[in-house]
């Protein structure tokens, strides 16, 4: 290698493309890695170890994916290795989800050597026509840079520009390495600098040319509230929005996708606002609103329940992550993080009129006069489990897309939950990967937060296998199987009694057994009734063990939120809808 | 809807979209329909019944493509219906695979009405962003048509091309169903007229130059041999060569890809010529030949051990479905099946050299010395499957990209069997979901044949939950689990004690019953020595009961059969070679 070793002999501290790319990766807060092996990546996987990096060893590819999202959605940021062609297009929907939904997974694909490449040879894991680029032309529609590693000269660059840019604007990229280049040298020494994953700071005028208008509207009007939506999450600015709620004591609502972003304890919390599916207290005080601050709101048909809000741009002032909007002016560029801490620093307190929150959305729901052998019902459950001790500080709490994503609305959080979940995206499978990413991701970061789940039957079936990943990494989880006989969102928007919204009925119970846990790593639970579950709800050792709680809870199959049923109509007509 | 209306009115039989393109798919051979329900395809799907179709309800959606994949090499066709964007990606990778092994799968995408399309709403299932033709540019590159069905006016004719390409091409089609087209109306008076699925003729003259070129070296030739592989299966040519071999009595030989492809039972039929992984006695015959007519031929690196043909194309004819080539010779636009046809009638017999196949080969294997409680072991299982009376006549036979891909080479076939791999694509998992679809499409043909299946352990947990559907629709199954403790095949490659190649040990006789099998659907076996091997081929009942017959077959963990072994070296030394 004549070529190689003259470029290694200008490098002041040389090291294999893989190294760089693991230590990377472990400078930015990755310390397990999702994937499959496959015989494109399988060199490169040796070097995960030396730079202190767990391989977590998914069942599949889709699963891995889900697990990266719901990884990077606890610990920061994440990364899956697959193999190219056949495991990178399994993971494709987990990763467009991840760009629907603003997560920064770095996908690292395994691929032929660049003599391969250069030669069109004739490989197993193509489409057997030559072209080595079809694949990543998919992924660069659903990547926020795509990176061929095909040079040295040119490779601990582009890693480190992908991964600045998956930080920062939250979205997944794809790096694409050859088995050649995994382990051609490139410069060491630019390790010792961190990558800077700072964005970019506002224009220091535009900023607060911004803010005086923001605080002018603010200060002047009557009933003012706030309304923190996805993209405060994405994009990072919680501190800012705790402070600022925090000093202001304005009334402040939560989206669907913005469930958990603010502390729910606080009195001037007043729950979820989603159109006309809000509680009509909450609608009437944002809807009556003269002033809605809005953070990084995402107005898709399932966080509006059908795009059903009733609000004036002539009362809003909308902050986002590249642009912020005041009734119709625009100012493009200028993220909300800088203009949140200004205002929050300059707002006066004593022009503000803060109203209270309204008192009945949260209050606790009396289950008391629900006989002990009811059935477990939509309405009352979600409440439930909120109301009661079971939540604690910091759980991690996921809900799949169907009944679950709607209940949680009603759920008041203690404080430090971080709630996941798919709105946009709305994969069904997905949530039961994620649990699995963001238990670890949990645990990689040193903390012991339990990560609860709630799944439906049907969602259950597609990626059912990870409960074995799950187990394998002895993870702290509880996950609640809502048994109720198939697709019940499905049902609601079309089909009640169709034969395709129905599945085949497992024994959800034994299935952890079946994956590989043990009395010792799993335990298992049935609940049927009102009763049962308060026991569960209350039962310490459930509660306080580790490792998998399995949780088969049924719920009769034609119920559903009734936050669903409103969606899942307007959905209905949408799709029905003839130009 | 005065447009519609208009439209309505203009036609002679006003038909649905939907019911159009459903009875199209039965009248194409289509019975069963894969697919997963959501939102975008439920109305669509409520046309199934009407027009003879069985909705097969598979467990995710890239299960459900590989089903699809396997229904349409047994029954000549299959369709999928998913659901826009999170449905259609999950399926992406299946669809690709039948892209690269040329496999006609007609994929529906149910997708948001085109009132939405064109307002550019914030649906779910979407990235956000207002694009909805992201999803149909990923899929137009692995596929051979492309129609997004908008237009009333076009959608009869856009159906009727799809699916014509799709059989005539072998290669899946991509059609995009909104909403609100899904019931709209077309010409129902077209469906008088079946679709035309014949290939074009060849030009008449330039065949018959072909052909009489063919035949000058054929009869000159003092070795000849034919060489059989994918393509001549993918391209429906089989009854040609069946006639041109029988007539002829040429020594015949199959690739990987091509095995099944001829009738094994024949006395000219040769075994598996795949390069320096071949049988030596094989290898000299076809290296040695001064003619090897080579019919469909696909020369990828698994399908050649690593592009180890050691074969002058001064001595070949190469007979393709685009075009054929004698010795250096090129003529384009010539389809083998009209040469072939023209071969075997004007071949003079009295002209042919015809030389006997090596005895050796397909001699069955004397296990009689190995002791009764020797472990099951890769060097002899897979002749003696074929030896014995296991094996019947029109059998299925499915092995997973793994050590089964390899071991079969060995497996002298019965009459009528059909053998189902992907050498090409290579997609872990893919089988068990083929074989679910493979044993479907026997059933939906009216057949009682049996489908087999040899899959690993590691790749049956990428898509474990396909049992559930083989049990759904009461398939008539027998699975082999090869239990050999993880991902050997890449154990062979790289990495045989890395963590990496490791699986979860799952307690494998159990999914049957977990999945919601019963005594009376499902029989389950273990078998880890020699003698228990052969008293469960030998047992009537197994081999003749109906339903889902599921086998722990345990295998020693780094044993694989030599052709892996070999195969697995070329492939590690082409990864790591550098330029």
């Amino acid at each position: 290698m004549p070529q190689g070793d003259i470029r290694t002999n200008n490098l002041k501290k040389p090291v294999d493309v893989s190294e760089y790319l693991f230590t990377r990766l472990h400078q930015i807060g990755v310390r397990s890695v999702h994937g499959l092996p496959g015989d494109y990546n399988l060199v490169a996987l040796d070097y995960l170890p030396k730079a202190g990096l767990t391989w977590v060893g998914s069942c599949n590819e889709l699963n891995a994916a889900y697990a990266a999202d719901g990884y990077a959605r606890v610990k920061g940021i994440s990364a899956l290795i697959t193999t190219f062609g056949v495991g990178e297009l399994s993971a494709i929907n987990g990763i467009a989800g991840a760009y629907s939904e603003m997560v920064p997974v770095v996908h690292i694909v395994g691929c032929p050597s660049t003599v391969s490449q250069r030669n069109g040879m004739l490989l197993h894991h193509t489409l057997g026509n030559g072209d080595f680029n079809v694949f990543a032309n998919m992924s660069a529609l659903v990547s926020c840079v795509l990176a061929k590693l095909n040079d040295p000269a040119e490779i601990a660059a582009q890693i480190d520009h992908a991964l600045r840019e998956c930080y920062v604007r939250s979205r997944p990229v794809y790096l694409m390495l050859p088995t050649d280049m995994a382990i051609a040298k490139v410069e060491g020494e630019r390790l010792e600098s961190p990558i800077d994953l700072h964005s970019p700071e506002n224009d220091a005028d535009k900023e607060d040319y911004v803010v005086d208008v923001v605080l002018k509207y603010l200060h002047a009007a009557k009933k003012p509230v706030v309304l923190v939506d996805a993209c405060a999450v994405r994009h990072r600015v919680l501190d800012e929005v705790h402070a600022f709620i925090t000093k202001t004591k304005l009334p402040v609502f939560v989206t669907p996708m913005g469930k958990s972003a603010v502390d729910e304890t606080q009195p001037n919390y007043g729950g979820v606002y989603v159109g006309d599916a809000s509680h009509p207290d909450v609608k009437e005080m944002v809807e009556g609103s003269d002033l809605v601050l809005s953070i990084g709101s995402l107005k898709s048909d399932f966080n509006t329940a059908g795009f059903s809000y009733r609000l004036s741009q002539l009362n809003s002032i909308d902050l986002h992550s590249t642009h912020c909007v005041v009734r119709y002016s625009e100012y493009s560029g200028v993220h909300m993080r800088g203009v949140l801490r200004k205002v929050t620093e300059r707002v006066d307190l004593s022009q503000l009129k803060v109203n209270p929150v309204p008192a009945t959305v949260l209050k606790p729901i009396d289950t008391s006069t629900i006989p002990a052998d009811s059935a477990i019902l939509q309405s009352w459950f979600w409440r439930a489990i909120g109301d009661g001790p079971f939540l604690r500080e910091n759980d991690i709490i996921i809900t799949e897309t169907g009944t679950a994503n709607f209940g949680i609305w009603d759920t008041r959080f203690p404080a430090g939950v971080t709630a996941l979940n798919q709105v946009l995206w709305g994969s069904i499978g997905w949530a039961l990967g994620a649990c699995q990413g963001a238990a670890l991701g949990a645990k990689d970061a040193g903390t012991d937060r339990r990560t609860i789940l709630f799944e439906g039957d049907g969602s259950l079936q597609l990626t059912v296998q990870e409960i074995s990943t799950m187990i394998r990494h002895h993870l702290n989880i509880i996950l609640f199987t809502i048994c109720n006989d198939g697709y019940t969102i499905e049902r609601f928007i079309h089909g009640m009694d169709a034969e395709y919204n129905d599945i085949v009925e497992w024994k959800y119970k034994d299935l952890p057994t079946v994956f590989g846990g043990t009395d010792e790593t799993v335990k298992k639970y049935v609940v049927k009734t009102k009763a049962e579950l308060e026991a569960l709800l209350a039962d310490a050792d459930f509660n306080n063990r580790k490792g998998l709680r399995f949780v088969e809870l049924y719920m009769p199959r034609e119920d559903a939120p009734t936050s669903l049923q409103l969606t899942a109509q307007a959905s209905a007509r949408n799709n029905a809808k003839l130009e």
